[in-house]
């Protein structure tokens, strides 16, 4: 690992929710407390994050076709505007998207219902070598399940022990997950469903329904405290990312994936062929020479 | 459309295989009939390309949304280090990943074997509003499946009907397929296999059986010359992509992809809401304002 300087703490820990004292109200959406301080350090930063990812997702991936077991799961959740789609393009766009597999999670379908809530998401684990992305995810069934009473509380208060139970079987199998909370301001929110509206580009993002969930605002906030102070473990990390400002964002969730990707250093694997014999092979016998 | 120029033919045009006169041992795999004549030549307009595709796909991906079922499906064909994986990274990597759904098929598996060569295929055709891609496909049954003898003659020679009649019914559901044959000489293959076994970074893309296919080269030549010629439709052409270089490969890919969204112009979907009256609940009755 490289060393650090004193200033400079790692952005996972300045991001990780720590169950202990993780107090949701606290965290200052507009923060910005480590890294770059303006969209330009930031832009500037970012071409180098995608270049290092991109070697580490290919060995990753290599990795996966020698055996290995080991893959990535970057969950993604958050209210309406705070930039789950956004987040994708610029950061799960920096890397090869023949490695990556994203998912997104919309209101069950009745087939969904039918089964237990963790079918639908066991089915989008990604294989072994990939970066898995999920927009919303099972997390949805601890906050709108709960916010809109679709389920009886002790059936939600039931699922954290459930979802820590599967996200401990997931990391067994081989899959680091990070789980980030993009959480914005209501100001915030409010300034993008404007733009929403105003702009004729990006009227199909909007729905009316939107403005329902909006009025519960404070009631997912209460949610989420729970969701992320209940689900942060050591196998599956919940960070509550600053996303007042989309740059920071992006920068943000890019560092926590470029860390994760260097703590696991994957390695291309050994060839179960001799090369030598293999080049001797295509030069001197090479019917095509 | 753009006026253009008498010299410039559409790309379309040029790599289009026509059935009754295409002889694919006359389409040079280093020939760069068209468009940028350098790597350097290439690497100005991927950029342009990439902003016009991100657009579309914007558009095409909003336009789903909206209700309209057109997608987009992009085939890559192609012998070992034809570059398919490179076109998926380079030319698929330039729009946003969230719109992709890139497929890729390898040997079927015993339980895909059960069912008719087509089941796993539909399984993967894209959704409205998202652009595929084929990393090989369908045509592997009409390739490898003739060339190994899998399959009586009888057998892979049906196919070609089976598959015209299913990409046609594709076109009906709204799906606009292009197939691109990645055209490569056997002496590139040969030094890119040699790139593989010398560089430990590659080494995991080779497999010593990839030299028996090699040593098939010829006859994999004659049967994609049939399976070219006589499932390049209207309803699903069939480009052959001159490949020696990777930068042109690439750069013809795109502009053919790029070609095929402006022919569709997705259009933004009407809202099913009155924007005016939901800016007014929102300005006006916002409980968080």
């Amino acid at each position: 690992m490289a060393k650090k300087s004193a200033q400079v703490q790692s952005i996972s820990d300045a991001f990780r929710v720590r169950p202990e004292d993780f107090d949701l109200a606290k965290v200052d959406p507009a923060a910005t407390p480590v890294g770059p301080q303006s969209k330009a350090e930031a832009a500037e930063d970012m071409p180098k994050i995608g270049e290092e990812l991109d070697g580490l997702q290919e060995a990753l991936y290599a990795e996966g076709t020698g055996g290995s077991r080991r893959r990535v799961l970057l969950v993604l959740q958050g209210m309406d505007t705070s930039g789950k789609g956004g987040t994708i393009r610029h950061v799960a766009g920096l890397v090869n998207p023949q490695g990556l597999h994203i998912s997104s999670f919309k209101k069950p379908t009745r087939a969904e219902l039918r089964h237990e809530f963790l079918w639908r998401i066991r089915r989008q684990v990604p294989l072994p070598g990939y970066i898995g992305v999920f927009d919303r995810s099972h997390y949805e069934d601890v906050l709108v399940a709960r916010v809109d009473n679709l389920v009886p509380s002790t059936e939600w208060r039931r699922r954290y022990r459930q979802i820590n139970a599967f996200e401990t079987e997931l990391a067994a199998e081989g899959v680091t997950t990070i789980k980030c909370f993009l959480h914005i301001s209501p100001e915030r929110q409010r300034e993008r469903l404007v733009a929403r509206l105003e702009d004729p580009l990006k009227r199909w993002k909007y729905n009316p329904a939107d403005l329902e969930v909006r009025a519960k605002f404070s009631r997912y906030q209460l949610a989420y405290q729970d969701a992320l102070a209940k689900c942060s473990t050591p196998a599956a990390p919940w960070f509550a990312v600053p996303s007042d400002r989309k740059w920071y964002r992006n920068w943000v969730v890019a560092r926590l994936l470029l860390e994760t990707l260097r703590d696991l250093t994957p390695t291309y694997p050994e060839p179960s062929y001799d090369p030598a014999v293999e080049l001797a092979r295509l030069r001197e016998s090479d019917p095509l020479r």
